[in-house]
């Protein structure tokens, strides 16, 4: 018999698997062409062609022994070296490799953190609307999980809230941006007055709380609009970065932390995490991806591929009536459900063909998200749906 | 802060840190080509030369947008369908792609296991000598880790004292064969007699428990010893295999679990299976490794070089009066400490130049492990070192 923990993993689990072979067996009545799948963020973008070139450069020029062999827990020293350099240049740090972890994703090097920082009891916040694995993630190291409510209509955290919410208990702070799943970008004004807050409570509390910054979308940003490097304004900031979505390698799993040496307990952080990597059965990231991501530095997806999805949704959601939030950066849109049962909505669309994922399932009920890391076409074929959609409803309403 | 658990850790850990950094100062002193450091179960070999062919074909010839995306959290279909008629084909049993996860090397596939089936205070079990991982991973996921002591000198399992041992909160036995330090391959004797105490057992307690196959070393055996197929004695079993070793791809991490039908609440175990490895962060096992590993399932590194290294060593030592057990897999020597104290028979070794393990690491005090991933000429250098060591010894004794 499997534990309890998982017991209930599994019976939430397979919710939503059940709305992926839904999608499965639509693909089947309907043909795959007729269904508009928004509901998964897979990047549907090949690498950059710096990938592949890089990989057949490695495998030429590297002793295959080390290149495929065990080295630290915490990643090759020179990788580390290059991804602090890059980083340097491009947010005016000054990280060397004692500062950087590689690590197997973002999702792996949560988990060295997770697994770094908490006791049992311990408390973690995110902000609404939020990704779903921070609440498992905690609840997996029995940490207790908060949320702070959305501040709509700008989706920026809800700074006032979660000053209320801060405690003696609370010893870390995850935030994710640009957002999944709402797009948005936090301010460097919200930024600076997070760290403000976290500051003075660290100070009355006597307790260090760790500011969690997962970076997955930070290159995945439209126009001329800067995402503030977090550890400039809050010195407890650890990153959490993948190249999942920057160089389209999410099935690679390769992705670093950033632990600035002005992290309290610096030593004994680095030392916990480069033990976490191994006790979690990571033992390092990928040994060949560390070296490919190492060659890709300044290779990125084609994002404007992105962007042309992204205007197309944006602008023939909102001519149709739905209210969306107009998204700076991921890959994501997030639409007000036209009625007030964002699950009864996501069903409705289901009979259109059309997959969303429901905003109860990232902590905020009201909303849908839309994911467009899809096909052009996608958007094309969904357009009479969503229109179908909201013809639908109103005449309901009315 | 960090937890207080992971405070532990960095506390044991630095004791291994200390052992390898005093192995780079002895290079730094005597020169590297002087140091015989037998100390880290690292390949030596490069991978086989179908590893890079492999790569490159599937570079030429797979989608890249779907070779480096995300798959199911259990791999992909194709790759553990294969992997699973490799596995009949070699050992005649009948598993499907359905029991075949690909994890993030063993150690991933083994954290996957813990994490499925341990609720804090569940009891662990291994048989000393064991791989201190076992023990680590037990710690991290709350478990209560017990040890069965070694059965000298044959190292097969000390089968009475297990028997006693068992009991209603048993939920995991780990074996690992060929084993890890000692180069023991358990008997089919040793397999039938396991399997028919656990039957027994869990009749008794009317209970489950899980027999944990730990095979890194499967493919690592010299002549023509066979290493039982364990799911074919014994129903609740679970094999962690990984690629680490036959291949020599230790850093990048790929491996499987085969869980069987046959286990006990199968569709409970293979879904939580599957959840695991995405709550653990792994999300699913490297992508391009999984097609590679597919492509590679009869190939093998050249295991003449370590039969070559374990001849040298193994005839070397034991005509020098070193008691070593004959080891008939892996890469492991296994030597009884000349002298009662097998960390200060460490010490003493390290005078020479010589690193090695004590047995005390492996919860075996009075013996020493000596890996032989090593080149021919490190056992040359080390062969007039062990023999003044042991003169030492005698005088000493004398």
């Amino acid at each position: 018999m499997i534990s309890k923990k998982m017991k209930d993993f599994v019976a939430n689990g397979s919710a939503i698997r059940a709305m992926f072979e839904e999608g499965n067996q639509m693909a089947t009545v309907y043909g795959a062409e007729n269904v508009c799948d928004f509901s998964l963020g897979n990047p549907n973008l090949p690498p950059p062609p710096a990938v592949k070139e890089a990989i057949l450069q490695i495998l030429n020029e590297e002793d295959p022994t080390e290149l495929h062999g065990y080295m630290s827990n915490s990643g090759f020293a020179d990788v580390r070296e290059e991804v602090a350099q890059s980083i340097n240049g491009k947010f005016g740090t000054d990280f060397s490799w004692e500062n950087i972890v590689m690590t197997v994703g973002a999702a792996g090097g949560l988990n060295v953190v997770f697994k770094t920082f908490l006791n049992p009891g311990d408390q973690v916040i995110a902000f609404a609307p939020y990704f779903g694995e921070y609440k498992n993630y905690s609840i997996s190291f029995d940490a207790d999980f908060a949320m702070v409510p959305a501040s709509i209509p700008s989706f920026q955290p809800n700074l006032e809230e979660f000053e209320r919410m801060l405690n003696p208990k609370t010893k870390m702070v995850i935030i994710n941006t640009p957002c999944n799943p709402t797009g948005v970008i936090y301010t460097e004004e919200t930024i600076v007055k997070l760290a403000e807050i976290l500051n003075r409570k660290q100070k009355e509390f006597g307790t260090d709380i760790y500011l969690i910054s997962d970076e997955p979308y930070r290159e995945l940003v439209y126009g001329d609009i800067q995402v503030p490097y977090v550890t400039k304004y809050y010195d407890n900031t650890i990153v959490a970065y993948s190249y999942s979505k920057s160089l389209s390698l999410a099935g690679e799993r390769i992705g670093y932390l950033v632990i600035p040496d002005a992290v309290a307990d610096y030593e004994m952080v680095s030392a916990a995490a480069n033990i976490a990597t191994r006790l979690l059965g990571y033992v390092n990231a990928p040994s060949l991806m560390q070296k490919t991501v190492a060659r890709c530095l300044n290779a990125q997806i084609d994002i404007d591929y992105y962007d042309r999805n992204r205007q197309a949704l944006y602008n023939g959601l909102t001519e149709m009536g739905y209210e969306c939030t107009y998204p700076d950066g991921a890959f994501y849109l997030w639409m007000k459900s036209p009625i007030e049962d964002d699950k009864k909505f996501v069903d409705m669309a289901k009979k259109y063909q059309v997959l969303l994922v429901p905003g109860t399932f990232f902590g905020c009920p009201g909303y849908a998200r839309i994911a467009y890391c899809v096909l052009p076409r996608t958007i094309e074929v969904a357009m009479p749906k969503f229109e179908a959609l909201m013809k639908e409803i109103k005449g309901q309403a009315g």
